[in-house]
């Protein structure tokens, strides 16, 4: 039986809203996730506050529980916490080396997760501005609802829909276990922290030269890092030998 | 070519909205036609009048042309003139001998008939009754969305976009490719240089203490470096950085 550290089995992965603007679109995809299924529901700083009575409005009564069980995180990172592949979605092309996947491809990607004992979230962003690219860079794939019409988007209501129902679909076909890794990759907390000992390093190297060029090119760095999907044992390893190429260097004669 | 009886090409199902009563709801549906690539909408008897201001607000600007098209009906038998095969959304059990499909299974028997010139439709009820017997009995066939939860139901606008999602997604005849990454892994070769280069520094640092513990050490950093799949810029990303630590790192005090 999967579990996580405190033991109770995770089924489902959890849905993370980020900075969501309107209390109706929250209560939406609460309404959604009560339809297929789901129900562990974070909220990064819901920018009209929480708990907010639109959202009630629009979840009705059976998705209520979602709304009252609902966790709230100041960050991103903070709402990762624990989870060890997280899925962004997002309409756009973003250019960035990660896996994109269609709603299918991603539901039966994380049910194999799942069945590992690994915790997984589908992470939506703001209503109008779409996930920005640091939110983006911190998750492990993304995930993409193909749409006939380039010039139209789905809102955070429908987009939520069409994967919970994928979710849903996913869930009555029997999908093939991947082969387990000997370890289980480490949650992203854990990997966060390497990010945090290799960028102080090259902060004092000055290795990102200026200001304006760290940002994308600190971005290309994590992401192929976090392609490794690396276990606890490897992070660990792979702090040690930056530690040391940049501590233990010997003396120049 | 499919032709209607003038002579229109029929490339999609049309849509029946039997007397929807919120104009937020017919917008959402028409928000999910543009999304995914159906244009022919038909109101029945709406509540409210027709048009509706709060329907424009919903669809937003790309969907605003498939409301702008709008034929109204008086009736259900009305609206289903000229249609050759319609099928009635529902939730609930009907209990009428008529075929129920899935999403799926209902989208490609449309196309089936689409493709020998037979119109189609497909009919949504009003917002809190879901359609009455007597509409349904004038439908052909039954569509139902399976949900996770028995006493959740999905409104108007979620169902539109779960039934435009599998009208989109059965003219794919094969998923499309996901996108390629923008640039092919690195060749071998290239890599193994890079390896030459972080083995030369860890062998210079002592890293691996003992000749014995080395293999294995070695060829668990090479399979983290190996997983993240780097192309060749990637690559060079990593040599500069790999350099940098180890040799521009600044001198103690």
């Amino acid at each position: 039986m999967p579990t996580t550290s405190n033991q109770q089995p995770i089924s489902s992965p959890a849905i993370i809203l980020v900075r969501p603007q309107l209390g109706g679109n929250i209560g939406a995809v609460a309404r959604a996730m009560s339809n297929f299924g789901l129900s562990d529901l974070r909220l990064v700083a819901p920018t009209n506050g929480w708990p907010n009575e639109h959202a009630y409005d629009m979840a009705t009564v059976s998705a209520a529980p979602i709304l009252d069980a609902a966790r709230i995180y100041e960050s991103v990172g903070e709402a990762l916490s624990g989870i060890h592949f997280a899925y962004a979605t997002t309409a756009r092309q973003r250019h960035m080396e990660k896996q994109v996947f269609e709603p299918e491809d991603a539901m039966r990607d994380i049910r194999g997760h799942l069945a590992e004992g690994l915790a997984c979230a589908i992470v939506f962003g703001p209503e109008r501005t779409g996930l920005e690219n640091d939110d983006i860079v911190r998750c492990d794939a993304i995930v993409t609802i193909p749409t006939g019409s380039a010039n139209s988007s789905l809102n955070l209501g429908q987009s939520s829909v069409v994967l919970g129902y994928a979710w849903h679909r996913s869930g009555e076909v029997t999908s093939p276990a991947r082969p387990a890794q000997s370890q289980p990759p480490a949650a992203h907390e854990e990997t966060e922290a390497f990010f945090s000992q290799l960028e102080g390093y090259l902060d004092t190297l000055n290795y990102f030269r200026t200001p304006e060029k760290k940002p994308l090119m600190w971005q290309n760095l994590r992401n192929i890092f976090l392609r490794a999907q690396m276990n606890e044992q490897e992070l660990r390893t792979l702090r040690g030998l930056v530690r040391d190429l940049y501590k233990r260097r010997p003396l120049k004669p």
